[in-house]
């Protein structure tokens, strides 16, 4: 059995107030708009004392991280969360002293207004969609030590496409017993994750846009498989937005399985499915470009959620 | 201590198979069409046997059961799900001897198409928003014994206000220390199911128009309180739909409080809150016709999800 | 179609206070004891005019209901959740003017103490299971029309035996393609609710008794199908503590198929098994004495989670 | 704005089977045994071409994965679950022409043995706690190339100790309202990884004494922050087991507040407590060896559950 001698040391650490429920209204006219986020702040700096000795003299309460956030709701305002989020993560890297480095984490649910008489309502809305917009700001140093990385992304985007994929010419072991097809339902809850070069940025009409391509690219590819599916949808995203400097897809296949109906005397042509619930096929992928400027830590999660 | 000597006797029972994940697609021409279905089927009937005996002999497997949900969906095709469910009732009723009664519960989660160059996309689609379809169809009994219920409904839809709620007024106790407002944020998750008067319906026009006269009330009545809210959306409903009898209504108060920054000198005039996860108010009421027909059976739930 | 015409009114209603998450330290000694529960209130009563013209003046608010909770908590104790929720149903009919029936449901999280050189540790606990200890106390009127309802249970009790199951000898029709089998596995998340004959009951000793009785029938009884086991399950827990008036077993079958290994040249002789999630079959009944004594309202759920 | 020009490639890439929910039972003597995982397969190789053209040539189907877990249930066994993850890992990559590294991630749910008359039944089990035991698995290369890591670890377990806990003396800012405190409940669900040495370890009896140790420590150190104790866990981990190289530890800090109870004159010394879901901190900190190998691709996650 391998026996280590070494000391033993603290390694990285870090820690913050996780899952800030902010719902913001701006209400300066009667057509009010809303902005429903859940923000996670994140500190890393030298909080070694807390550790070793139970010292808190370097830590900022999390309890207080909390009430900067719903507080720089207001302060700062929340027009575009990627702002928001950099102005907090620059506050508590240049105003708290051990804090070398902030990461906030942000989801934003969609709402959509009901519509009255044809027109959209002044102050009432309706969650709309599953899926979750994201966006991860990192700010690291002082000076000229000063980095910041924006992410943003979308998670739980349910897609699905009845015909125009098939998988088939596929590598074949003794294990091997799945038929090739030309003809299947092809559906994933999408997770996307894009990095930004700067952070001079139009923010929501390229989480649009983007938005809009890849949905477009899974729609119209005749696809060979879920992992040209992704690539083509990265890349094509990235030739729009030169803004981008890389993108991370994550894919499951929900599996559809055509339900085997003859044994009962009726056609099944492709018509009913079971959609099946695990396992599940999970594909992930990158699309980069060669010139991306460094990541750093711009990639290291937090909550999980983002 | 209270202690019964009575003889012991089962009591009321059923079984069936619940949450059968039926795709339907159809594909009859190039544009597809997709419903997305949860089925639960639940049987009634003689089947004391396999309870006292474990005589399965009158037991019609819950695979059975799977197979011809399944089988259903080409058979007889989902134009409605409210028909299908009909149909499947009336196979199990009819047709499988011991079953006195059947009920089929059914989720239906909505797609919309992905838009291509400005035009919906004949085969492709993402998940619409997080509110679910439900019905439930139970089918009791042959010939003249014969009894029909079909209930429609609603849940998961969050819907919220930033203005135009109030609530004071209340009654007080020692242990009232709530402050009355006349301006808040008033969300739920709202689920609501309708029980028609009979069979011969428009559904999926009464659906989208029942969907939209709760929406509209929620928004545009001044509430007084969420119990306020509730019976005038069932109200409107019933009075728009005479083919409704009877309408009841769950509804969260899903907590939005108004965040305090004043002790950071920061004014918050309902601009931002904390979305609070619980405790919850709950609120339920019904609405109903004076001459609404005998219920039945018919509210009896049984996977709970319906 | 079939249309009404009567005119339209309010029908059953009612509200409260949902998912108070209170836990109790007893900490008299040095010896801590913990109770973790989630405490729901329901009240009915004469709320006509809240729902009617918005008036307030009889309705105690929800905020106030959830203060009481806890505020009982210390006040009464939680020695036995039931008779914290019997105190709790009481006031709100005893004390509060329009109350003229309340609920109190509650979820009981057992926990464990942590073991330190073989002894349980004075104030550290794990979360014991996943099971669930459930109750739902109902106090309806005044005075000689005061009726008092006790319902215990448990939820999410996960049992599963590898032999000892049966299934064959079931009814046949053109759809059924299941092979009959004389060893599966059977395996269910089981749901148990039994309602007392009074409220004078030895409340934690007659949990654990029938749990217990629950488990080792499941475990002993040869079942030929899950209908029988609960049936046995049921009537042994009815004979054994005479104070229950009759009990409601739901079950899903949590189908565990046996994996294909054949085609691969490997025998799996009920060794390997890929455990479903949907769709699973779901088996309700309910065992009675037939001196049981009027139920009332005392089955009607309100959260859902009970 | 910031635009980059830079060619699009490729860039990292894998795929597999996510989430079998393999049960295997030993069956060989009436006394059965049972090992219920959740396992998850990842490939990492040359499969540009099938990203880049849709050629699948050297695309093992994510089916073929499957069939490959289920049978190796049989065919190696599961009496030690890094085992058979290795076994898995280590023919992916041998016996796979395109594969150069594998992932196995697994969760295991542990069950006991129902007691009868005193004794745990031969075949019968409930689930036992709401933990669950992690691994994950990787292979890299060949020959002299090759790399083994196996990280072990468990996740949910909630531990909650009711005094012995303070919060005080920590940084402070305009925006800290935090009082200071010498007495709380300290809660937590914790996620614990600890990453193998080797693997020649005695892999059930390791983690049964890592667990232990985890839980003594949080019980007996009297805590001045929950970072202090993390630090104290791990290092005792470590000094208790040479084998382990590092462990990571993260711990959401699940808020329980005391209740304001003296508004109704009920006095609350730390007897009564809301126990809060969001917002809560989140404490992540990891403990090392000097002398610790290289981690290289180890800790690289894929599904998200390990």
């Amino acid at each position: 059995m391998t026996e280590l001698t070494g000391k033993i040391v603290l390694g990285p650490h870090r820690y913050g107030k996780a899952e800030n429920r902010v719902v913001r209204i701006v209400r300066d006219t009667d057509r009010h708009t809303i902005r429903d986020l859940n923000v996670s702040s994140c500190l890393r700096g030298d909080f070694d004392a807390a550790h070793l000795d139970g010292d808190q003299s370097s830590v900022l309460p999390t309890d207080t991280q909390k009430q900067t956030i719903y507080s720089y709701a207001k302060e700062k305002g929340v027009e575009f969360v990627e702002e928001y989020g950099l102005a907090l993560a620059r506050h508590f890297v240049d105003d708290i002293e051990p804090v070398g480095a902030a990461r906030i984490e942000i989801e934003e649910y969609a709402w959509e207004r009901v519509v009255v008489d044809g027109v959209g309502h002044d102050h009432t809305w309706t969650r709309k969609g599953s899926e979750v917009r994201t966006a991860a700001i990192t700010v690291q140093g002082t000076g000229s030590e000063r980095k910041e990385w924006v992410i943003g992304g979308l998670k739980d985007l349910v897609i699905l496409k009845s015909t125009g994929s098939e998988f088939r010419g596929f590598l074949t072991d003794p294990y091997t017993v799945l038929e090739p097809t030309t003809d299947r339902i092809m559906a994933t809850s999408l997770e996307a994750r894009w990095r930004f070069a700067g952070t001079d940025v139009d923010w929501d009409e390229t989480y649009a846009g983007i938005r809009a391509t890849l949905c477009e690219v899974f729609a119209t590819l005749h696809s060979k498989a879920l992992q040209q599916t992704l690539f083509e949808m990265g890349k094509a995203a990235l030739e729009r937005y030169p803004v981008l400097a890389e993108i991370r897809l994550s894919a499951p296949n929900k599996h559809h399985f055509t339900y085997d109906l003859e044994r009962f005397g009726v056609e099944n042509a492709n018509e009913v499915f079971h959609a099946d619930d695990r396992p599940y096929g999970l594909i992930q992928a990158s699309v980069l470009r060669e010139d991306a400027p460094d990541a750093g830590i711009a990639w290291e999660p937090y909550t999980g959620a983002v």
